[in-house]
Order: structure tokens, then C-alpha cells, then sequence
């Protein structure tokens, strides 16, 4: 893309400025439009050192209402500080619902440095570009406008640049080592550049404008703006098609196979839960050392004992090092944004546990039976959230997720015991009773949510907890088997 | 506080164990209540390095619902890499109302570590005791309850903690060199311990609990708190009382004496509004590399000129360098906290400029006239506004606030436009209409809080903007004039 790249032709001034001028009008007439319809629009500007990226962003901005845009410019923090996933950054930037944000350079910028420093492996920038790839077309498929540009210019007129910015005493501050780095290997840069746009072309394409001529390249990219914000409206919000994806998953049961009625004795529950609790103490504390990111996902039936579990879980966790997130109907403004994005700016830094009370499988079970999402969102949702859990087990996250399952009758029993206890009427609402009607539903989607996403990097447990007390030790089991495993592994901490 | 600490007794530990049990099953019969009476409960749990806080925090909340509370440790950042005011990470971590929140050391440690670093003067010291006792005060009248818990040890007890802890593999990265530095400066730490708490007794008193033995100190810790949730549970939500503070004021003329003639003449207009711009661009850099942080507040009348004076100021910005944040009705999460709450999470960093269109203001204007605060809240705001902006100038940073102002004849003749344009017919609305007829309501509530919240280090500038160009050059005009100086004060930039 950019070795085949040429040199714009030099234009008339006064029809460029212009032709700009039209152009701005045209943004200020699409900004109502982009609001009535809902509109997000993500536009990112990639580009060298010293090309105008900030020059660039500014006048595009210029006649845009504030209120309506952001400009973000995440720093590309070293590999071995970046206390969470390479994408989180980004992924906690996208605008809501009718806003525009503007990127001044993102996760190219960040996967392609990190490649050329080495910072990363091969085989680890592998898995980034296919994780750039997922996120994209995740953003595109949720309604969002994705405008990605690259903002070129030679190695002379680089080198020109930077020395006249060297050169005058208000300006070398914004020289940094890394820009002088980039021009030294500025034909590693090249070819790193336009591998990274031919391997990510696809689903969002690239568009590389002529950074040597500025008003030209300011024209060029409001052109596009203008036209793919043009092309957005005319039609209604684009919602992306499902599609099957192999992820290969681990054969799990039907529910209504599952045997309910393990339980276990008094005495074994005591011990048991003393034993479990010193150890995962003291994994929590290993886990600390070698920042290893920890996320538990609790899912089940209402009453089904989710938070008794999660309290014996928490126990014997360092307050400093977990949180619990629990998970209601989204708030305004986690509702504007794509439905993952709620969970992405809840992840926990290396080292540290998240636990989730619920989780993004709302999206296939309340919201896809409550039609808080069309049939496309969530049959689309099974292969999005393998994506994103493969993501987040790439970064080196333990993830466990847990089916707190219980049967109708035993529902009914504590259902009718909260009601008839005082201090536990809180805990029961009318909804859990309209939930309760729809149990064949709910086991459908269930089932379906089970069969789809249960990974080897990320798989679900089916816990039994009928009896509460059994259900609690197995839990802990299988995350002290977890995390033992994963404090054994010398390689893990290293994230590819 | 401290000096005159006497050792607790040694006690039967069944019941003492018992005691524990029963405030544990007390605490869980309070967690509904605080929840339905919407009490916000914020938990400072200070003390000695190897103290307990952690334990003493795990064994408060093991029996609470994870759903309705946050365990928050902030770091103590070095004050070189500070890039917010001290108390904004604090702040920041304020429960939402029915939430407990427990802060594992606060602004104490930071406020006290950093004085015996040499980091801040003692001058800063002085501001920040005042600021922390504005801000636990602001919180107490805004409802909150604030528990202060100071977990003590003596010299011998602390050395032969660190002493068993770095003594094992598994618990030496524990113990930091901060903490070693602690110890060996015991008797430093010890003074001015007691001095901050002695100075910070008022408005919120501290509890020193003897650390020696371990469960005394959570039988002590629940105790206190689950009285004090008692306490503020029998009553209404507490409201506190205004009270005239004498912050010296710039006297403000009132809006009806304002001579709203004055105009400018496009060709003034177009060198001065180019002039300005090129300028504050370049103030702009200044003001990044020297590291002051710029606040730019906006409030005025419908169809005044807000967005386009904003536009003209945000234009020669670096877009990297600053952020627009149009204020509109408060969220729900953001309404469940303190009214101040969603303007520090939105406080630029060092060398960073935010522009506020609407403010903190509301709270004396819409809200007061709408009846969205009580009386009390709105005349107690004032003063808790005039903290927060020193709290905020201390910090180093520059702070104006623009009132956009027009007359009654100028706004309908705007408001009739807009209506007939169709482009920008979004822009007025039936609440737009409903506001103007309470003109006069406004008008009052606005002299007042011109005559109450214009400071020396905070001014009000009224803005006359029935000529809209000459109101943005007059604004520019201020708010460079403001960052020359600003940029000119070679000391400023040391923050105390």
C-alpha cells in the first residue's frame, strides 16, 4: 500500500481551500444527523512521526460542535508495564451513540512499535493482528463507522521535518527518541507498515492520504469522512450477520442431564473450605507476584446461590487485589456504546481478580429472550465473546466461568423462603417470579450458551448447587486447580 | 492521640469471637437498610505499615454481600508524577449512595508521607490539612457517612512484624522500602501522625484502635461501625448546614447593569480572533511542557454563544492537549454521589486544558430553581464550591469561568431563528422556551452566585455576547492574557 505509493500532484490553493470549506459545511449539516440516528463514528489517523497527524485531526474538528467529538491520543506504553490488555485502551475509547472520536494513532501504531522493538514475539504479533481484525469488524458489525487512515510521507520529507522542528528551541520538545528511532529505520518502519494495513485490509479498509501536501491531505480526508458518514445515514444502522466460526469447544451437557443431586456432609464442607481458602490465599499471593490477571465469571439461575458462593470465593482474598463486579441492566451510557464495552473497561490489572456477578452472556440469554437485542446481535454474540475471552487469555488471564445450576423445585423452595423471611424480601422481585415462567426458555438459551462458547481457554462449569454447600467446594476446586496450574507455568507471566 | 495510647487488656477469646459473630450477623441485617435509605458509607482505614489494614478490612467485609461494597487501595504517587490534585483519587473512589466503600490508607498516608519526604512544603502541608478537611466535611453534609480509623502499633510490635515477614520467602516482597523507611523514622511517623489527626479531628473525629491484638481491633472496628450505621440510619439522610465562610470576593456588578452594547467590527474581528489564536496556540505549548493544568468554565444563558465562543478558544488547541466536556442532567451513577463527584473525574491532567460547558454552577442555578436540591444544599454549595476551586488553584492550576451573557430581546430573536432554520432546529428546544420564562428567577439566582463564588484565584468574567464576536474575542483576550501569566510565574509550576 505504501511502496506503490505516489506523490499527489501539486493543486490550485484557492479551489483546495475551497473545496475544504464546502466540505466543512457538509460535517456541520451531518452532525444533527449523526445525533437523530445514533450515529457513533470512530476515525483513526495513523501515519509517521512529524507526518501532521495532530495537524490533520484539528481541522477536521475545527467546525465540529465540541460537545459532539473527542480527540484520544492513547501513549504507546512499553510491553512490560501495560497492565492490561493491548486493546483495552482503544476498546474504553469508543464514542457513544452519536459522538465521533478521533484517534491520533491507535492499535497499529502500538502492535507494529512493540514488533519492531521486539518487544513481542512473532507469534504474539500474529495473534495482535488477528485480534485488531476481530475487534474491528466486532465494531463494525455493532453499528459503529470505522474510518482508518494513514497518513504518509518519504523518508526526506521526514527528515526535513524533524530537523526543522529540531532546530527551533519552542519546538524540539516535540521531537521525542522514538520519532528520531522511527527515522533511523525508517524503511523497517515501511515495510512493518504496509504488512500490518495488508494483513488487517480486511474488514475495514485503509485508506493512506499524501501527508506532503497539507491541505491536500486535509481535503482528502474530509472528503472520505463526509462521504462514508454520507453512505451511514442513508441507510438504516448496520447490524452485522452471524457467522459460524470453528472455535473448537468442549462438548458440555445438556442441562436438564445434569445430575442435582450431589451434596456433601457437614464436617467435609468445614474442612474443605478451610483447606481450599489457605491455599487460594496464598495462590493469590503468587498470583500478585507474577501478574497473572484472574476472571471469574459467575452465570445461573436466580436464587441459585451465585453470591453465598462468590462471598466464600472472596473470603480469603487480599481486599487489595480483587473486585466484584455485579452486573445489572446497562446505565444510559453503557447502552449508547457496543455491548462489550462495559466489560472491557471492568477488567482487572494484571495480578489482580475480577470476579463477575453476571457477565456479557446477558447478551445471549436476557437480552436475546427480553428482545433488548435483535436476533443478528445475539446469534452474532457466541463467536464475538469467544473472540473476546480468546483475547483476554492471550493477554494471560485465567477465565472461569460457572453455571450456578439449580433445579425449578429447589427455585421455588428458597424463592418461597425469601419471601417469608424479613431480611431477605430484598432479595426477591418480581421480575425473578416473571423470570421463573420463562425457565424453558431461559434452559434453551442456556443449553445453546454452553455448547457454543466452552473453549479450552476459557471453559464453562456446570456447579451443582442444589446443595449450596457442595456447590461452594467446587467452585474453589476448580479455581485452585486453576490457578495452581497457572502459577506452575514459568512461561505464563510472559503474555506470548 | 497517639502518645497517650494505652495497650488493650487481654481478653477471653471465645468471647471475643462471639462478639465478632454477632456484629458480623448485625452488619448483615444493616446492608439492607443502608441500601433502601440510600447511605453512602466510606470506611478510612489508616494505620502503621504491617499494622493489619488488610486483614482488618477482610475480616469487615467477609460477611457483606460483594454486590454493595469496594475494597480501594490507592498508591501514594511521588509528587513529580502526580498528574491530578492529591485528593483526586480519593475523590474519584467515593461510594455511590447504599454502597460501603473501604479505603485502604487515603489521603492521610499521602498527605503525611509526603511531608516527611521533603516532597511539599510545609505551606503545602498547611493547604492540604485544609483541603482534607473541606472535603470530609463536604462529604458529612452531603450525606455521607465517614468512618476514620487509625490502626496503631508501637516501634517493637512493628519491627518484629516486618522482621517475621521478611524472614519468609513467601511474604518478604510484602515489606517495601517504604515500609523500612517507616520504621526507621518511627518516631517521626508518630509525631506526625498524631499532628494530622490532632489537625484533623474536626469536623470528623478519628478512632485509634490498638493493632497488638488482632481480633480486639476488628471487634473494635465492627463495632464502631456498625453504631454509627445505626445511628445514621434512625434519622433522615443527614443535611448539612450552610454557613457563611469570608472568602475574599471580587466585587461583581449586577447582570442588569451590565452595558450590553459593546461591539466589534468584522475586520477587527478577523486580525484580532487571528492574532489571539496564533498566540494561544503557541501558550498552549508552553503550558504543556511547563505542566499547568487549565481549567476554562463556561455558563450563560440559552442561545448565548457558548458552543461558538468554545469553538473559537478550542481551534488552535493541540488536540491531544485538551478535552470539551458539555455538562448536561447527571446520570444516574453520577446522581447517587456527591454533586461534585462527576467534575473531579473530569479534572484535566497537569499541562492539559478542560473546557466546561455548564459547571458545578448548576447546583445554585438549575437545580435550585428546579427544586433538585434541597435549600440547604444549594446555600451551602457556595462555600463548597469556593473550596473545591482553591482546592483546584493550589494544585497550580489557572481557572476562569465565563457567565455568556445576553438580554431577554437578543435570546428570543436567537430562539425564533433557530426555530426557523431548519439545520439547527435541534439546538431549541420546549425546555429552552420553559427556562426563558423564568428569566427573572435565573437572573437573581445567577447575581448571587456572581457576588458569592468570584475569587481572586477564581474569577467570574461576564461576557457581553449580544455581539457574538466581540464576546470571543473578549474571552480569548482574558484567557491568554491569564496563561501569559500563568506561564511568566517561574514558580508556578512546582505546585506549592
Amino acid at each position: 500500500m505504501l511502496k506503490d505509493f505516489e506523490k499527489s500532484k501539486p493543486e490550485e490553493k484557492d479551489a483546495l481551500n475551497r473545496e475544504i470549506k464546502e466540505l466543512r459545511a457538509r460535517l456541520i449539516g451531518q452532525q444533527q444527523l449523526i445525533r437523530e440516528k445514533k450515529l457513533p463514528v470512530l476515525v483513526l489517523i495513523e501515519g509517521w512521526a512529524a507526518a501532521g497527524k495532530g495537524s490533520l485531526i484539528k481541522e477536521m474538528i475545527s467546525e465540529i460542535d465540541p460537545r459532539f467529538y473527542n480527540v484520544v491520543s492513547p501513549a504507546v506504553v512499553p510491553e512490560s508495564e501495560m497492565r492490561y490488555p493491548f486493546l483495552y485502551p482503544y476498546a474504553a475509547a469508543i464514542p457513544e451513540n452519536g459522538k465521533l472520536i478521533f484517534l491520533d494513532s491507535g492499535w497499529m501504531e502500538s502492535v507494529v512499535r512493540k514488533k519492531l522493538r521486539l518487544e513481542i514475539s512473532g507469534e504474539e504479533y500474529s495473534r495482535r493482528v488477528r485480534a485488531v481484525k476481530e475487534f474491528e469488524r466486532q465494531l463494525r458489525d455493532g453499528g459503529y463507522l470505522l474510518l482508518k487512515i494513514f497518513l504518509h510521507i518519504d523518508e526526506e520529507e521526514q527528515f526535513e521535518r524533524l530537523e526543522a522542528l529540531s532546530g527551533d528551541a519552542d519546538t524540539e520538545w516535540r521531537v521525542t527518541p522514538d520519532d528520531l528511532w522511527q527515522h533511523r529505520e525508517y524503511k523497517q518502519f515501511l515495510k512493518a507498515y504496509d504488512d500490518f494495513m495488508e494483513e488487517t485490509e480486511d474488514p475495514v479498509s485503509w485508506h493512506v492520504l499524501d501527508g506532503h501536501r497539507r491541505k491536500v491531505a486535509i481535503r482528502d480526508a474530509m472528503k472520505l469522512l463526509v462521504r462514508k458518514i454520507d453512505k451511514a445515514l442513508e441507510k438504516d444502522r448496520y447490524v452485522g450477520e452471524p457467522f459460524e466460526e470453528k472455535f473448537p469447544v468442549l462438548k458440555m451437557p445438556k442441562l436438564s442431564e445434569v445430575d442435582l443431586s450431589p451434596a456433601i456432609s457437614d464436617e467435609e464442607y468445614k474442612t474443605e473450605l478451610k483447606r481450599l481458602q489457605k491455599r487460594l490465599s496464598e495462590l493469590h499471593n503468587i498470583i500478585y507476584r507474577k501478574k497473572i490477571p484472574v476472571i471469574l465469571c459467575y452465570e445461573g439461575w436466580d436464587a441459585a446461590g451465585k453470591g453465598g458462593n462468590i462471598r466464600r470465593v472472596a473470603y480469603p482474598l487480599d481486599p487489595r487485589g480483587f473486585d466484584v463486579h455485579p452486573i445489572a441492566s446497562p446505565l444510559p451510557h453503557e447502552l449508547n456504546r457496543q455491548y462489550l464495552w462495559r466489560f472491557w473497561t471492568r477488567l482487572p490489572r494484571t495480578g489482580h481478580i475480577a470476579i463477575f456477578d453476571r457477565t456479557w452472556y446477558g447478551r445471549v440469554m436476557v437480552e436475546r429472550l427480553e428482545g433488548f437485542c435483535s436476533e443478528k446481535d445475539w446469534k452474532r454474540a457466541y463467536n464475538e465473546i469467544n473472540e473476546f475471552e480468546r483475547q483476554l487469555t492471550d493477554w494471560g488471564a485465567v477465565l472461569l466461568k460457572f453455571w450456578i445450576h439449580i433445579d425449578p423445585e429447589t427455585q421455588l423452595a428458597r424463592f418461597t423462603e425469601r419471601q417469608n423471611t424479613p431480611e431477605k424480601q430484598w432479595k426477591i422481585t418480581e421480575e425473578d417470579w416473571r423470570n421463573r415462567e420463562k425457565w424453558l426458555q431461559y434452559e434453551e438459551a442456556v443449553d445453546e450458551m454452553l455448547q457454543k462458547t466452552s473453549t479450552e481457554n476459557a471453559p464453562w462449569f456446570i456447579i451443582e448447587s442444589n446443595d449450596k454447600h457442595y456447590a461452594r467446594i467446587k467452585a474453589l476446586r476448580i479455581i485452585v486447580d486453576a490457578l495452581e496450574k497457572a502459577c506452575n507455568d514459568q512461561f505464563r507471566h510472559m503474555f506470548g
